[in-house]
């Protein structure tokens, strides 16, 4: 256990910065939980416009207890996306940073995290147990990623979601696949059947079949399985892989929408909707894929683009959270005031304790300078 | 009754042409109809691409029974939006023609219908009785358009419409405020609350207020009735417009999404949302103003762009059903194969009987060149 004041000795400071990252409309803290913070006696401390994207005004800030300044000179600094080289270089030694830090694949920016003496706590790397649940920013970003994905397929499908009857007759309902039911998946598999479309969910892990069905969606069981750890799946043998692809790409053909979320950390994702699978669809299909930062599930995607092979429409959303930024906020603003109130204690001063698992997990730099 | 054959004496044709209008996406028949029109002994004629932006290749239209070729040149054409003077001048005298035909607003085009010897059904002129609710095409039409507004809304909206419950706390429901509870307001209504959004509902008819209740939508009572005749509301006095405009815009503060469907057929569409009632509205709040076409419910609206204005984005889609032509195409061909029926015998034989209402009604050109 470490107890740490700011460097003068005051109070410590949270830093809250304007994201850098083009098109991030999301900001790390929201007005309605700075008082859980200064009830701590901590200050906040916001930059100038960091809230404009989420229609988050400064004095919105200031009036719930919140001073704007400087917010990369803060004891604390809170990310939203994963910071750059630059941004890094911008915080001082000794700095707590916490945020979407992409630990797996932003080795660069690790390392100069390190150099820098900064504490960098990564919410991916959080450890899924029962007691970090309010902690969990990917599960609520996913959230957010897999409702939205249900609303750009629904925007782009030149049909109804929900069955319509009319006067002069019926539609049928939409016929919706989810291919990956984690938590993006499974709320993709609930707005879709909210919506009106018939909803169907596949998964290598037959465990989360119960979850499919439970949001009253019907389960696709193509007879492959892969349970792995974490909540991930494991990698697929490529015989195993090569089967699930045929039936896959035959399942495919009967669907509108595809919906696909199948991410392996720190690795490509896997391609599940081959070219020959987008050429069996129905003309005006859409397929939504949500891993294409990582090269996508479907083979044709263009990775932040929208395209059309086939007569099928895929797109490729690479920062779907971003496009609702008021409760994307609020929900991440609420993942980081669990984990602060983790390591900041009641007296609103650093607590580091790696021999908690979530603080240990969550460390990504600065715990071997600590150690030492 | 008319009972007339085409003027050489053979079979008569059908024509469904390619929509001139940019955007214009629908078609007016599609391929799984063709075979009730064939049965009677029609042929029908497809433009070539007529079908392309409803993802219907011409083949499909060919392998349902129909040919491609000069569509307008047939003794009965199907149109979807009012036809150009220039398109109307490619008929040949004697032509059918029916679709879309704006008979209120587009009195230079129904006057060149009419010189150029043109029998014309307007489907917007289609007496709204049950037994042509079939052929309602202003009714399926708008029922796109209320889905499409919602799902605009939505994809606008940086908030859940849905209450979303989380490990790290909860979010409450979007609220969606529909302003006009015609069929397109109610499918409006209906899709907010399918989404998980709070809905309610205000007209000036007080007796749609049960229909706004059978959606599971609440009713808004600003305690000023307005009920006219054939579905739509009477114009308002002053005074009460006065009062409802100063309800409504103490109402309105009060929600995240107001969508607006006031129409007055042929006149300027009244304003609902004034400038002051936008001020009163949260930051990144949506209003869907499907009133664009007729200058717009919203004062501010700029018709055909979406706008922001006081931090609240102002939508004007102005052909919502465009954007879904699958199945806005297969409806409204439902309601032109109804009409079909009424107007053509079993024989194939033109049968026009201007003694059915529905006929009389729906006629906007050619009745007197009959009559003589």
């Amino acid at each position: 256990m470490t107890e740490t004041e700011s460097p003068t000795g005051s109070t410590l400071t949270i830093g809250v910065v304007k994201e850098t990252k083009p098109g991030e409309r999301r900001v790390a803290l929201v007005p309605k939980l700075i008082e859980r913070l200064t009830r701590r006696g901590l200050k906040v401390v916001v930059e100038p416009g960091a809230g404009a994207g989420a229609q988050l005004a400064d004095d919105v800030f200031t009036e719930a207890g919140a001073t704007t300044g400087d917010a990369w000179s803060a004891d604390i600094v809170l990310t939203v996306v994963p910071p750059s080289i630059a941004d890094i270089e911008r915080l001082k030694p000794g700095t707590v940073l916490i945020g979407f830090l992409a630990p797996l694949t932003n080795t660069d920016e690790v390392a100069a995290m390190k150099k820098a003496g900064i504490t960098a706590f990564a919410v991916e790397s959080i450890p899924r147990i029962s007691r970090a649940q309010g902690m969990d920013a990917l599960s609520s970003q996913a959230n957010v990623a897999g409702y939205r994905a249900v609303l750009l397929a629904a925007q782009r499908l030149p049909k109804f979601f929900p069955m319509l009857t009319t006067a002069a007759g019926t539609v049928p309902p939409a016929k919706a696949l989810v291919l990956g039911v984690g938590v993006a998946g499974l709320q993709a598999l609930a707005t879709a059947k909210r919506l009106g479309a018939q909803a169907t969910g596949y998964d290598v892990r037959p465990e989360v079949a119960e979850q499919v069905r439970s949001v009253g969606a019907q389960w696709l069981d193509l007879g492959i399985e892969a349970a792995g750890e974490g909540g991930y799946a494991r990698e697929l043998t490529e015989e195993e892989r090569a089967r699930q692809q045929q039936r896959l790409t035959e399942a495919i053909g009967g669907f509108d929408v595809v919906i696909t979320t199948a991410l392996v950390p720190g690795r490509k994702a896997p391609t599940l909707v081959t070219a020959e699978a987008v050429r069996g669809m129905k003309a005006g299909s859409v397929i939504v894929d949500m891993a294409g930062e990582t090269g996508g599930n479907c083979e044709l995607t263009d990775p932040g683009k929208d395209i059309v092979a086939h007569d099928v429409t895929i797109c490729s959303p690479l920062n779907l959270p971003a496009e609702m930024p008021v409760h994307a906020s609020e929900l991440y603003a609420r993942n980081l005031t669990e984990l602060l109130e983790l390591i900041v204690d009641t007296d609103g001063k650093l607590a580091i304790d790696f021999s908690d698992e979530v603080v240990a997990g969550a460390c990504v730099a600065g715990r071997d300078e600590e150690v030492n």
